[in-house]
């Protein structure tokens, strides 16, 4: 017999689909109305494996590099940008290209681009790995150091002026930590707050409900960078956890009966996958 | 019977004249040498009184305004500096000029005229009247801020971007901690570090002696904000410390054999009264 007491589900305040993420969707879904055949997707557009789903059913080929895509067709980039130099890689080869890098996105590669230009010495609190500092290094010629850590800043030796930027998605109070890491590095540090507003407002407010919630569910793809940290914020506050993708890796033992359950998405999460986990949890708990 | 038992006397391993008082005196001297009358003083070249008492002795006139100096005769300007609308003024009224601004305070005038041009809103790290602020608020027509505590800083409404610089003779560890308060007020924050290499240098020797010795003294002008400074830091160490700007203020009861006795001067301080006030201890413990 399933639960006769209730679960007090609060959502987060800020949750869900971003700005960059939505228009990125909407681009490529517009993509899928006008020109069914030879569309590719350069990478998977956002980290959300059922949003690639969705695409592949309808014909879209996932490639991983130009060289897989046949002249003349059209490629889709992802919402973490593509280079310059891959952009003109695209266009030599008579490619259409539907670019959804979201626009906060490129505003950090036009910095880093004028910062290389102006001979910064360019520092990049970022995921060595993250597709989104993937593209900034190519915009820059890899002419940046990638760091993720405290250390890491420290082991800097000094510079005429350092330039410091973030990838869009990292946490905010870990990037001032770092910039004031940076400050006895050299004689001019110019730092731009690049995370975008999106992740920070999510950040805040996953903060908040994590003192007011006995367990919370973090629901996004798990390559998600944004996602992944939205549950490590909410664990760092002492607060059991779980970072799902779908109602599926639900299960009932988490659960108990009164518990107050504190709900949150990442930006590249659609509502519809967060529904359908609020759904089965009130079929549980009913 | 005055002390059978030597005091053990250490100097700061970097004190006294840096290069920029070094250079605005010799500046004086020469001006001095070569056109004795009709010399002023736009205020205190240094923050030095025995120095501008050397001056005044020779004939130079301390003035504090253009105004009271008479047509075409030449005016000495301070180390710390003299704004270009103030230097304008002088030439439009036909004076000579003997420009001793240190080129390190000269640098940060120029750092903050670029950030003025470039629309930052700019705050200093600095004392709100000390003439080097004063010169450097004028250049950039009061358009700055000028802030001496995180308080402070953290009243400052957020702003698209933030410029910042410090009056050359502030204490580094405190300029780190005051561009640390001011990050989450911006998206670009351009800090300056234009403490000089020199007030750096003496600020570290001094603490460093202060944890091997008994006793400080710091010689040096009462109004002179890096000896000032100097002083601070080692009170700060938990160390008994005198400021004083000549023997004559040295008290025998300050003293007991076998102390351990510091001695560290400002960056204004000629040597011969620092050697003075040595000279007075080894008369007194010997």
């Amino acid at each position: 017999m399933q639960g006769k007491n209730k679960l007090k589900i609060t959502l987060s305040k800020k949750m869900g689909f971003c700005f960059g993420v939505k228009r990125s969707v909407n681009l490529a879904k517009n993509a899928l109305k006008e020109r069914k055949d030879n569309l590719y997707m350069l990478g998977s557009i956002i980290n959300n494996p059922q949003v690639i789903e969705y695409f592949i059913k309808r014909g879209v080929k996932i490639v991983n590099n130009l060289d897989e895509v046949p002249k003349e067709s059209t490629i889709i980039t992802r919402a973490h940008g593509i280079s310059p130099i891959m952009l003109k890689k695209a266009y030599q080869k008579k490619l259409s290209v539907v670019n959804t890098t979201c626009p906060y996105v490129r505003k950090v590669q036009k910095i880093a681009e004028y910062l290389y230009k102006k001979d910064y010495f360019i520092v990049i609190y970022g995921d060595k790995k993250h597709p989104e500092v993937l593209s900034l290094l190519d915009t820059i010629q890899n002419n940046a150091l990638v760091i993720n850590s405290i250390p890491e800043a420290e082991r800097i030796t000094t510079k005429k002026k350092i330039g410091f930027v973030s990838q869009t998605t990292k946490n905010v109070y870990d990037f001032y930590k770092l910039a004031s890491a940076l400050l006895n590095r050299t004689e001019e540090l110019r730092i731009f707050n690049t995370i975008c507003k999106s992740t920070t407002e999510r950040q805040k407010s996953v903060l908040e409900l994590a003192n007011e919630v006995d367990m919370m569910l973090v629901i996004g793809g798990k390559e998600s960078a944004n996602t992944t940290r939205l549950a490590e914020i909410s664990k760092n506050q002492g607060v059991k956890t779980y970072h799902i993708e779908t109602k599926n890796q639900l299960q009932y033992k988490w659960f108990h009966s009164k518990d107050k359950v504190g709900i949150t998405s990442g930006a590249s999460t659609p509502d519809w996958i967060t529904n359908e986990v609020i759904d089965k949890l009130k079929e549980w708990y009913c």
